[in-house]
């Protein structure tokens, strides 16, 4: 269960504290060129350590391909990328061995299993992630062969929300911040109020959107297979992640079907929509338009902060945690976002090479 | 692409005016006593024609067992049930054969395939769904062993909304409307909303809420197939689907982590949660709380109104549908969301017996 | 586990005294032109009740196809065609209810499910190869697109051996015969050796060859889904086979590497090699040649001589069964060696559109 | 296509050159001790350079757990398990860069992805198989909790054949010649045989014989996941492999079926059969006897003769390769068939665990 795809299948390992995490990568077609570098970029996105308001942990994230990859391209067969859990404390955790830390997975895992790696939360912790981020490097070097562009970027953190639609946004400004917030005034906010809470010991949530530019119609397999499922699966296996809305979302049943249908027309000789209510996807299946999501993060699990939880052995205890963390995932989270999303239209662009005669 | 599941798969095939529609499901273990007469009465939920509010399209939804089922019980191999299409009247669909409906599949299915079964939306038509009727039906009697059920029902539609929570419902009220809300009053007003909607030819969306009591503590597989994920997939693959929620959902942003943590705490001897922010799931493995999670519904793309739109050969047209469609889906699709939901947690529970030594 | 097929797939349903058999076959690119017909010739072929020296049964096996077929052509949806069980002599089979018939599946079956359908063998009875015959028929009609052909024959009945290898054959011979042989007079000696089998109540094995022609080079998937692999998995997936062997198969151990190489030469301006001892499949990829497998049917488990067994109450009886049984199985395996073929080719027909950039 | 199973799945990466070959197995209950020297000892016995008769390429095939074991057991994450490649001598291969030696996959690999790792076959390398045995020990720690053990031996190099049948033969003496062949006597002469190829700069093929013991009855799926059906799959994965037979297998068609059906009886109070021609496999399910099947592998396609054959230009040449080579498999293959067999085994068993209410 630790694969996920169709055509185009990551299978993730590794645990928070073991020797390295990595991705095995397969299905990426043979003779793609592969920038090492640009690897490298989208894994320093989620990279911890990289400002005050992230995790102090001090990884180089350095990814390694270990297979699939000669002479700088694709062969066809699976590609691994490894990355080494170098600063890896692992002393930090002894403290919470015997501990169920509250809306963490260390209760579910325990009952799941009877056996867990404690270590900053194991196979649970959102470090392995780092591997879903340089599959997704590869997704995004494949699609840019067909133009499609995915972005995201955070529109909300806490109480402060960027209001203003993507439509009328520079999203290129989301990479100048440590927010990842196309809006810089709103951009600054967001850290000030990241940063209170860090003082405080506790920690905030937020809301990232997700944009796909230049995604042909037709992809998207009916009836399970649908392109709004198949991301929805792809983000909720984000840690933290709570909900998930395309288009209008949960907003639409506030409307009449008269005031939220996309009326087609032509333009510049194509067939188009008026509006995109939709967010770029009728009946499961991308219409050519942007498709939109938007995706909420609940607030950091973990708070300095003593909370009352329970011991292993079901004493109460008041626990109050040592270690790193971040006091909101938002901005380390955009790039996750995008990797899944990316690796979900790249599998979706090669099933849609076998669908017509 | 027309399979879902692990463990316990079901197969969907059929198009709204096709011979039948119908579902194969695998997986279930043999021993399992059927009830057909259950079955029934799951897809008599959905069916057309219950009220005058949902489609008047006469269907008798007889659900016939092809195969799996000997002596009343499962023996281990393929389930296959069949459902009939008898009134599917293809006169009404000639005139659209040539039109791309606004927020329909039409155009989509056409860029995909390049060829498409126009009458009543073909594959893309909600009535397949009664195959997940069907397969949910048996899912459900699968998890009465455990004790564990699925209930969803109508929280909203249109601007009508039950704010009161579920944990103060009682839910069995819903199976006495037509609406399927648990509270009469409510019920009414959003009955009459839809008759409304109906009489002026628009339609309206709204939002279904669904709970699973008894669930026990570790379904859910990390890190691909979260409970949370495969559960999103599932209901996505219903049509009209916009969004879904688990626990606090997109809310949860607006709290700090001091405020949304779940405190462990211990209760009958079992160790529990204080509060559910969560929604029954951590980590993407249900805990042992209820699980909860809300998901919208877009209002019914079908409306009585002309509409402007394009031909199949880019002509622009004034478009208004003639045929029998539901101006609110919301009633029907309230077994739907149980169906494929408990379909999630049986497939789930089978897993979870090779998790351990 | 009763689907079968990465991008092709076949969901296998039904049990020989059920209401029907049958099959849906997913991912079968949308536009191809449907044949009924012709799936009604392929069944034909294994249709029981042709001749003497097959099962008295009698079937129409006329395929209805339910779904996924527009206007004669497939529309991307799934196809399920079903095959209905008329002449199931229910009462035939009271008697085995409580045995465990030599080499049959009664006993696995009962130990790994404690329940079966005891009627005809239930889902262990080759029956159910009607529908993998109807979804290969479909499979062949795909394949026709791209010039390639399947073609088996049956090569050796019990003592009865065709010795002629097929590039000296002339394969539509094999048509014209009840037992599928390219040569008449073999064909005729092993006619009788069935006949004067089915007369001592005795029954026999055989072997069946077949081979691919046109196949282009580069089908197979590296490193468990090779070509080879596949077809293998696809065959044992077949009643009563015991072995498999590609080009030399056994044989080629008393060879040394220097004799069985096939050396590269350049053909009416291809690459081809000089001999085939690989039968057409080098690291589990076709390389253009025609494949080449044979596959040995173990004699009918049925016989109607009395054996020594057990009850199912542990208990010794002698047995002797009633009912319609085939003295042997090699005349309507030949098109289910076929069809399981065809699909894999199929299969990877599809699967190769996706390997290059 | 590099992942294999259904419960407990390995998947696949590495190049012959690359830095590391691997595995990641996933699926694994937790829970499992895992002793890394078995996995060590399993790997030594596929291990290039053990002996004079096999490739002098000098590896220590020391196995590198990433993840998935902590404290020395399982937590049910993946396990990735590295081996480097550190005596790759990639001079030894600029030599055929351009050429399609005969009967290897260099053309096949070409055609297929119009690019190829030429040096020591890159992905298409036997060395990728260590992975597969370093899986196959974890699969065989976790079978040896349910006493089934699965043993494999040479039975025949070139025209050097061990007559007797395994019942008669004491298997652990395999384990102490280099040939792993259970009489020391043939054992010697398959040796010799061997010896005397390498001289000649020729090569051997042979027959493994493997034995599953202990196999409880109820393992194995119908209809498409057959016990046979997936072994004979995961047996054709293997480099160089040509044909499976199970129990009597082609020979079984040269008698009637009163002759090799198998009577059930009652041995110890449990229901046996008298005779074992099925090979322990009925209707695709385990019977409870022993698991028999055999396995041809062909001779070495890299000799030491001087061959013609293509470059990739076309052009005619004569070949003659330099490296290293094992003139015959078989020795080096046994721990491979061992390895797939087992985790046939062990998916299947943990199958069984879902198969009744």
């Amino acid at each position: 269960m630790n694969t996920f795809g169709n055509l185009l299948k990551i299978t993730s390992f590794g645990e928070s504290h073991g020797k390295a995490i990595g991705v095995v990568i397969d299905g990426v077609p043979a003779g793609l060129k592969i920038d090492e570098g640009f690897i490298f970029e989208e894994l320093t996105k989620r990279k911890p350590g990289q400002s005050k308001i992230t995790t102090q942990r001090n990884e180089a994230d350095e990814p390694i391909i270990v297979s699939g990859v000669f002479e700088n391209k694709t062969i066809g067969a699976p590609i691994t990328i490894l990355i080494s859990n170098n600063d890896s404390k692992t002393k930090d955790y002894k403290s919470i061995k015997d501990i169920y830390r509250p809306s963490h997975a260390d209760f579910t895992y325990q009952k799941k299993y009877e056996i867990r790696d404690y270590r900053g939360g194991g196979r649970s912790s959102a470090r392995i992630t780092a591997g879903w981020v340089a599959a997704g490097a590869i997704a995004k070097l494949f699609l840019k062969n067909f133009n499609i562009e995915v972005k995201a970027y955070t529109k909300q953190v806490y109480n402060i929300v960027l209001k203003t639609p993507y439509t009328q946004l520079n999203l290129s400004v989301s990479d100048k911040n440590n927010i990842k917030c196309p809006d810089e005034k709103i951009a600054n906010e967001m850290e000030n109020a990241i940063e209170e809470a860090r003082k405080n010991g506790d920690s905030l949530g937020g809301i990232i959107s997700c944009i796909v530019e230049n995604c042909p119609a037709g992809l998207g397999e009916p009836v399970f297979d649908k392109l709004n499922a198949q991301i929805a699966k792809a983000v909720f296996s984000i840690n933290a992640v709570k909900a998930i809305q395309f288009g209008d979302g949960f907003n639409i049943v506030n409307f009449k079907g008269s005031q939220i249908n996309d009326e087609f027309i032509m333009k510049n000789n194509k067939i188009r929509t008026l509006s995109n209510h939709s967010g770029g996807i009728q009946g499961g299946i991308s219409n050519g338009e942007t498709i939109y999501f938007e995706t909420a993060f609940k607030p950091v699990s973990t708070i300095f902060k003593p909370q009352k939880t329970l011991k292993t052995n079901n004493e109460t205890v008041i626990f109050k945690p040592e270690g790193r963390h971040d006091p909101c995932v938002l901005p380390r989270a955009v790039p996750i976002v995008e990797a899944m999303t990316a690796l979900v239209i790249a599998d979706f662009v090669l099933l849609s090479k076998t669908n017509k005669m």
